[in-house]
């Protein structure tokens, strides 16, 4: 669970993941790749995973195959 | 439909798609192109897939070809 | 009338094109040159093309060779 | 305890540390990878660092596997 | 008159030109001198050109010799 | 005393700098290390230096080793 | 006193030197130094010099040796 930051990303591949950017907002979704920018893909998180992350705010659950920039990150948690 | 995000771009080659920018703003049209920068070129959408997101708020179906800047991309939904 | 973004420059070449910049400015003109960068040159739209565009709003037609830096770019329209 | 910047993280390795970001926030937690763009992973901090850090204002301790990138970053405090 | 944008400044040195700055300010001057960051130098004005540019608002003909860093510009006027 | 900004840094080695930051924020304590981003490493300033300082306005001496990232810093005075 | 931009500043060394910053601020002293990415080192003004500029409003006379981190630099005046 620990190690470099890209290997972190190559960890949480098919796993939840919650991404905040710069504007604020946050995505949550299943990690479906990344490169070395940082750019990740999120897919829509399985049904039993959302159910856990309608309770929080602000985070959005990605509704599509999403590329998120990586120059807009400012955290990924895992 | 996972992957490492340029290989979504590939995938995504002439199908609809849509780009959130960092002012806010949000174009939607047929990806024709991109490039390593996360440059990409959008077409006008054909007129069916246009009906769709004539029903979403604040996303604009390109007029003309228009190739969209990377650095001004935050997401990218395939 | 696809391809890469910088394929659709090289192809837009001696046409008219629509700058769009990051302040909220718009240039317009007929693209004389770009690099790698995006950074374009444009020249004062032929006097007919300029017809075209004073009825939009917004949107200066360029009246000596401009260069545009690229950084400043949000989107080029073709 | 003196060097370059990345061999004080090398030698902060499984060490509390405090990241402070360009938007004002602050993430405590144990150093658990960085890299070269000062990309960092931090994880939460043991029970007993976490004790002094909630006497301090605006500091969160991470309660997930966190990685911060590095572009955010204006101190790391070890 | 046309071509890549460095050939475009190529073609300027020695005559006036016109460059805007994403702060609003704009600076007067013969192009003495760039780069292929697109800094450039500019000197002052010969007065007969001068005379021309007095006639303009908010452009700001340079007293001495100035070097303006290329990644505040957003157009230079040839 | 004299030269490249580097070697400014390498001669200031073990010597007391304020750094002062694009936030408005300036950290005042010896120099540890830097690399060529200029990254640098502060760490707290001696105690008869750390007099002269308190009497300053809005310079904070650094309590902890303190890496600052390049890229926030305006101004190093050795 | 034309030429490349690193070619005036490698002109003005040992010369006073005007560098304006893009938080407005200015800094007024004897170009000591300067790298490829336009980072420059000023020396405290020699006295007479220092007269000069103690007529202009907002030119700060640097009191050290000053490091300008060169992503802050809009233009230097030589």
């Amino acid at each position: 669970m620990s190690g470099r930051p890209l290997d972190v990303l190559e960890a949480s591949l098919q796993e939840p993941v919650t991404v905040n950017l710069k504007d604020g907002s946050a995505y949550y979704g299943t990690l479906a790749g990344y490169d070395q920018h940082m750019n990740v893909v999120l897919e829509p998180p399985a049904a039993d995973e959302e159910e856990d992350v309608l309770g929080e705010i602000e985070v959005t659950p990605v509704e599509d195959t999403t590329i998120i920039r990586g120059d807009n990150v400012v955290t990924i948690k895992a």
